[in-house]
């Protein structure tokens, strides 16, 4: 087994490094000083140039070879499994074309930045044109004939494909857009009024943090202009935010990005510093952060624990009841923003960003028609039109940097957080009791041993299907939303 | 030029990756999760090893041959100096041996603190020993037949023999021995009493920060156990500490390592990221440090400014005036502990260790007799007995990291010091009525001018003999310090 472990020390010091850039980019958004961008720049690009060196290695490719046909366990062969595939993907992505996307998308960001800043989205389409152009040529070399959507959603979600989620998408967005036309047409629920100490606000982060299993010893809690969660294994830090007026933002962004960084928390020792130790993709990823935020986080039961919480916190804020509080976290109302969605029209702003960039991809629609599709499909899914292109097209960060696929990984940790909730809750009849405690200890171990543990072990889908008893579908979110939201609406 | 080129290509991403392996230091010390220690010991491990295979990269060799003969700028002739040197160095020492070293070090430090926790040179006496054996062994592949302990001092002070230090430091012990044995004889003004509050020491301490020329745009402060400061070019960080009863830590801590980050913020920007672009040598680094904490932080003129914002923060602290406060600031005390040690008493401690480690590594003294060596030659220098090894031999890890030849730069830093104090007085003749205002703005241009914007261009002793118009000697460091001395006691 000596090419084995060989590979794997290899392997291993890849993945060292790996966290070094990822712990460079935490840097960049919590403690690095302004006047230090540049240098930074450099840094981040020397990383980088180290580790594309690593990943096409030949001796990876020769080890590879010299251990095909080796009888090897579970572990062994899923980890041989992720490695060719990464090894495989990066060789097939001439080193020209690699270095120009990198060089183009560091540039577009910035263009999208100021076309946002200027809400003008002629400025940004040109980028936009050449960014999309060069992810359409780095798709036909990874696709290899096949699909060049598929190719690129590979790169997030392993093993899923466009039709599959064009499918599943399409069965959710008749049903949502029926639901939020009820909901919006009752009675809405009070808002929160006043402002909230925002020192207060991290004290009670942090808390909650705890309270959902976050390891502290392992991990940091920082504030960041937008929350995030950050590394692998036993170095996992996540950001939040304050706004004194919205501590539901702060306290939900910590909620979410504990459940991203539990999952990494979570994972078999074993694995550490292997492509089993990281979460198997960003729908699985999503899955843990969506569950944590939502349909345990935004639950009747754990909400009325908040409200004593927060009245502890911030004394009377003018919400009467466990009931009112309720209602007050999951209001639905109207907006132009994904990130700012409620958990009920969140999945049709993804859901257009998906069939726009399907459509961008395949050539069925160019750069210069998107912002009047954009506009168009928003009218028909909300019912109201975009006022400004930064409330519309150019809302999102993700295209300028090349993430294409990306988007409906979000929607699809929607569907599967909405499968494991439906097994959590068959398997812990006594959830919402623990809930009402503010115990989440049954939840985020069931979740734990269920989903986390296994890393990289298992395909995404298969992950899903094994904790939940059968292969993923839209059906249960769907049937939760439902009956949450008629639920508090009483529609 | 296009080897020139490419070989500057190459050595300012390996830079860029040094700068990086420092920023993980920072962290570790800092900002890490204490649970998080395994991982980033690997982390630590990858990107040296990256370093390493960089720094014995073939292509080197051969873009240096390739360059033999031809005209260079004086720029491209120091970049090509230092690029050859570190070269050099690196393929003269055997893989084999160096990883040995990495091992054994990484394990010492260990061993050293369980030691200096047990009061217990024995405990740790073999694995220094072994610690040595293979030091000297680097030290005899470096020499390459010349003196063993001069290729040490290489690594730290390039161009400085032993047999030098040994005729400066020679002139200098029994002059300061002679002055302590009479300062120690006159009335000992008074020192700090009371608590100081913490908050209000880091508010004071980032002021003077800024008021010594820290640039916090690129920069930033934060506590550490140790105060040190780490990086280079756009980025350079420092860090502090607080001791409710010992403000004077603080403050003197912080302005030690503005010295050493002024020192790297103000090199010429041309040579950001390449190996102009950091401080020459330890002890040119060590004089600024010096110079900004004694010479400027520490004199009459400064003290003065700083007893008034001391008032201001603290209220009365229980020292009269200012002529008080100069005293209370520069006390001369016994002590055991070098990095407690004042201005005056400081280099006999440094000169101590400089004796024995040359002993050691020649052979003449042996690792068993060490702690009976210290205890003899600390009782000689300052008159009573050592009470226990971590008072004594056990007080610094320096040893048991294998950094022989390191603790003489500090001596030599007040060397250097004390050449550059009396020329830049001599060039500002109304220096003390600007530090009376607090004001540091002449001095810290005078240095970045003759000293700091140089990075690595000159020589260490060159750079000083610039500065300072004649070749480095440690006559004004002494007269600085009679002076001084016998101003305050009155000797």
């Amino acid at each position: 087994m000596s090419a084995y472990d060989d590979l794997m020390a290899f392997v291993r010091e890849t993945q060292a490094l790996s966290q070094i850039a990822g712990r460079l980019e935490w840097d960049q958004e919590t403690m690095m000083p302004r006047g230090a961008a540049p240098q930074r720049g450099e840094e981040c690009a020397a990383i980088a140039s180290v580790l594309h060196a690593r990943r096409v290695d030949p001796r990876v490719g020769d080890w590879l070879d010299a251990l095909a046909g080796t009888p090897l366990d579970d572990v062994a062969a899923a980890q041989l499994r992720h490695i060719r595939r990464d090894f495989e993907r990066a060789r097939k992505v001439p080193a020209a074309l690699a270095a120009q996307i990198a060089r183009v998308t560091s540039k577009a960001q910035g263009v999208w930045a100021d076309a946002r800043a200027a809400d003008d989205f002629a400025r940004f389409a040109p980028t936009l044109d050449e960014v999309l152009t060069l992810k359409r040529e780095e798709g036909h070399a990874l696709a290899d004939g096949g699909d060049v959507y598929d190719a690129m959603l590979a790169d997030y979600e392993p093993g899923t494909t466009g039709a599959e989620l064009e499918a599943m998408f399409g069965a959710l967005r008749p049903e949502l857009a029926t639901l939020r036309a009820a909901v919006l047409e009752a009675d809405a629920p009070s808002r929160l009024t006043g402002e909230f100490d925002e020192a207060a606000q991290m004290g009670l982060t942090r808390k909650l943090a705890k309270t959902f299993g976050y390891d502290m010893s392992r991990g940091r809690v920082d504030k960041a202009v937008h929350p995030f969660s950050s590394g692998s294994g036993l170095d996992v830090r996540i950001t939040t935010r304050t706004n004194p007026v919205d501590p539901f933002n702060c306290f939900y962004s910590t909620i979410h990005e504990v459940g991203h960084a539990a999952y990494e928390q979570n994972i078999h020792t074993d694995y550490l510093l292997t492509p089993l130790g990281a979460g198997v993709s960003m729908g699985v990823h999503e899955s843990q952060s969506r569950i944590y935020e939502n349909q345990i986080g935004r639950s009747r039961a754990f909400t009325g624990w908040l409200y004593g919480q927060m009245r502890d916190a911030f004394g009377d804020f003018g919400i009467r009841d466990e009931e009112a509080f309720y209602a007050c976290v999951n209001r639905v109302s109207n907006g132009f923003i994904r990130t700012e969605a409620d958990e009920l029209q969140y999945n049709l702003h993804v859901l257009l960003r998906f069939d726009l960039e399907r459509a961008l991809v395949a050539g069925d629609l160019k750069v210069a028609e998107l912002e009047a599709a954009w506009n168009d499909r928003f009218e028909a899914d909300f019912g109201f039109a975009v006022d400004k292109p930064s409330n519309g097209v150019l809302q999102d960060v993700h295209w300028s940097v090349g993430l294409f696929g990306y988007f409906p990984t979000y929607s699809l940790g929607n569907v599967y957080a909405g499968c494991l909730n439906k097994a959590m809750r068959a398997a812990l009849p006594d959830l919402d009791a623990q809930l009402a405690r503010g115990d989440t200890s049954g939840a985020t171990a069931w979740l734990g041993k269920h989903v986390q543990t296994h890393g990289g072990l298992y395909e995404p889908r298969d992950v899903i299907a094994k904790a939940s008893g059968s292969a993923p579908s839209e059906a249960p979110l769907l049937a939760y939303l439902k009956e949450k939201f008629t639920g508090i609406y009483g529609v």
